[in-house]
């Protein structure tokens, strides 16, 4: 017998890899927060003592969703403003509100409001752009989050940075800060070719190729973007960004509305991944991600909620299932981004777009213990015919009972264990009461 | 003080009606099942002896929302195919397990099963159309919940009926038992243009114009459907409605999802309602209603979630945001289909397209007491900027904890009273069981 910290004992395991697996009655053996086994419980029974034992009779487990795209602070957003169009939205009101409230209390405060609504509903990792990145990447730390962090970038000031090369050095003190921090990893995050110049983005790219780090980044978001670019620079954003060497494997293209067919043919050659934040292109009209088409050329597709002043929730079960029923929707094809594909896209695929394969993203053996736990024992989860299908079309995020990052249990029957909720709602009421008395 | 049954007391309270309306700690009193007040809790104090109580410090208050096209019974086959076209889904899936499998029993266990998740959901009335409807009007009566039951007609021999006529005899059976009952009301079914003769239609139209009830069918759902009318009838299948007479303020029209801009005109001339289920469209891929387009020539649009085998769940505030959502993203117009008018097509609009505005789709004075209560204290419901906007955007059917119809309460504290949850569940995993091992 083997002494291990945590074995979590389930009817339904969906390990995500290898592929179209199910495994039923099965154990998942966790020590030193990595998965040291997953055999039929019987077995696990005979061979392991575990400290800590979970038995999920009525819970399928899988791992823990990844939301791609986000802007974590945001949450103190949530709703701030809706059905107006980008521009207006941006410069009435996200703008305005930024620019008094934002610093690094408000993103302190902010990306608590977040974690603690994406563990509840079953998100273990998420990738993040905004101001005050180290604070952001100070609370999942300290939550126990996993988080990849964008070292954010911008050519005009903020109140976060007074120069591109201050977001740069803020980025890379970042990077140095959490480069031993198991939960944490870091990717640059140029906020989008409209708002960074080609200089900056000659350099940022060349510490990207040094560091070998992912570039986290807005593209082709809206029409008026491509017009701008074609007024200022002569073509189009992305040839502009293949144009500076950024086209290429190491690019995460967040929305990608506005493609031309050869744009999705280089896509697919130069190995970029694509972002898709389905609600958000709606709520703001930006256009339609072409799913499909990308899946067909053998694009990557991962998925994020974007932030919650755009959607508004950060609730990945609800985003993978649009993303799917879009894709069906906006190809004319209803056979297009299947239920298994939209619940790899949210998991293993995203895991290898962020460069954190070998941590998370699926249930494997020497992974960290990344697992979620879906209930299914109320009349909602009745009957269950397909698996997947299950999972990606009939899972309310609330069904989410317990939470493991790392094998440290975050979330138990529902409860945040390692942050005070309602300290968190405290807070953002605060916030709300101050935004609110200032604007609109 | 006037001795009452209920007195429901609220931080917030948004009626519907008046438009644009927010109360704030005021009390809702019901007697007899209808709402008999609607004043500031302090002078509901004073005024009233309820029998019952509620105080809801953290709750909003609004109508019971309406789901104004379904298949109840159909949720025994919530997911039972996916991802594949609609012919290939209805010709090697659902048409051949319902033949197998449809009878008054699996009507029965269906309607409860669905109606059950309704209710957990803040779903006070839904508008059926599917086989023995007798069944799912009992099942709804005696669960409590309010219905409107579609009379279904169609042209070819069924385990239900094997004639027009026997369908429609059925249908005033159904007309007659019910005439009296204050939950359920009665509309036509005419399946759709497909599947219903010229001489079935001009029958059907005659008793629905001497009864004066609406008619509630699928019309332009897909291309193959308009293709094959113009084959069959030489005309689009909205044309040759227009002919029988059936395109009135009389017709709800669902899913609209191929219409050339001379019927859309026409439709907002005749006075048609149209139901909109958005999440069936894309699943199935079968086009986009023009939301944006209808709603300028002022036709009523309302939502519904269609079936549980295409959606896969009966999910109105996932179906309301995800409609207002599409209209943006197809009419890229961020400003189509408010927070507020996704919230009205799924309360009063629809409860006025159904003939029961007297009844229910807002809190006011004499109306039947339709009520949810939808909890605001957790980190998802935090910040709340916009009540309209919360609503609309924010808000997960699990903070759904109390429901009322006609007064009686139907949930409490995510509980149903009047059905049992686990003979449901118990019932769902055995037609899932039988179903399971004789097909696929």
């Amino acid at each position: 017998m083997q002494n291990i910290h945590t074995l979590l004992t389930a009817k339904t395991i969906v390990p995500v890899e290898p592929e179209n697996t199910v495994l039923q009655d099965h154990s998942i053996a966790i020590n030193n927060g990595r998965i040291v086994d997953i055999c039929p419980a019987k077995q696990a029974a005979q061979l392991y003592t575990p400290q800590s034992h979970f038995e999920y009779e009525h819970h399928i487990l899988m791992p823990g969703l990844i939301n791609a795209h986000t802007h974590a602070a945001m949450a103190l957003l949530r709703g701030v403003a809706s059905d107006m169009p980008l521009m207006q939205w941006l410069q009435e009101h996200i703008w305005p509100i930024e620019q008094q409230w934002v610093n690094e209390q408000f993103v302190q405060d902010g990306s608590e409001l977040a974690i603690a609504e994406m563990l509840r509903g079953g998100i273990t990792c998420f990738s993040d752009m905004y101001f005050y990145p180290e604070v952001t990447a100070r609370v999942a730390s300290a939550i126990g989050m996993r988080a990849v962090i964008g070292m954010i970038v911008l050519e005009f000031p903020t109140m976060y940075a007074s120069s591109p090369d201050e977001y740069l050095s803020k980025g890379l003190a970042l990077y140095d800060r959490y480069k031993s921090d198991p939960l944490i990893s870091n990717v640059f995050a140029p906020h989008a070719p409209y708002t960074v110049s080609d200089a900056t983005f000659a350099k940022l790219n060349s510490y990207a190729n040094e560091l070998d780090t992912a570039i986290h980044m807005h593209v082709h978001e809206t029409r008026d973007e491509i017009e701008t670019s074609i007024k200022e620079h002569n073509k189009r954003p992305l040839a502009r960004l293949d144009d500076l060497g950024i086209v290429s494997p190491d690019l995460l293209a967040v929305h990608m509305t506005q493609l031309l067919p050869e744009e999705i043919e280089r896509v697919a050659e130069a190995g970029v991944t694509v972002v898709h934040c389905p609600q958000s292109n709606l709520k703001l009209a930006s256009g339609f991600c072409p799913v499909q088409e990308l899946k067909q050329h053998n694009t990557r597709v991962i998925i994020g909620t974007d932030s919650c002043a755009s959607n508004d929730d950060l609730n990945m079960f609800a985003e993978l299932k649009i993303a799917a029923l879009l894709a069906k929707g906006v190809s004319r094809d209803a056979t297009a981004f299947t239920a298994q594909q939209s619940i790899r896209a949210a998991t293993i695929d995203a895991a290898q777009a962020l460069g954190i394969a070998d941590e998370t993203g699926s249930l494997q053996v020497n992974k960290s213990a990344d697992v979620i736990a879906v209930r299914c024992d109320s009349v909602e989860s009745q009957p269950m015919y397909d698996l997947f299908g299950h999972l990606a079309y009939s899972t309310d995020r609330s069904r989410v009972t317990d939470v493991f990052v790392a094998g440290r249990q975050l979330l138990r029957d529902r409860s945040l264990t390692s942050v005070s909720e309602d300290e968190i709602i405290t807070k953002a009421k605060r916030w709300k009461e101050n935004i609110s008395s200032n604007h609109g």
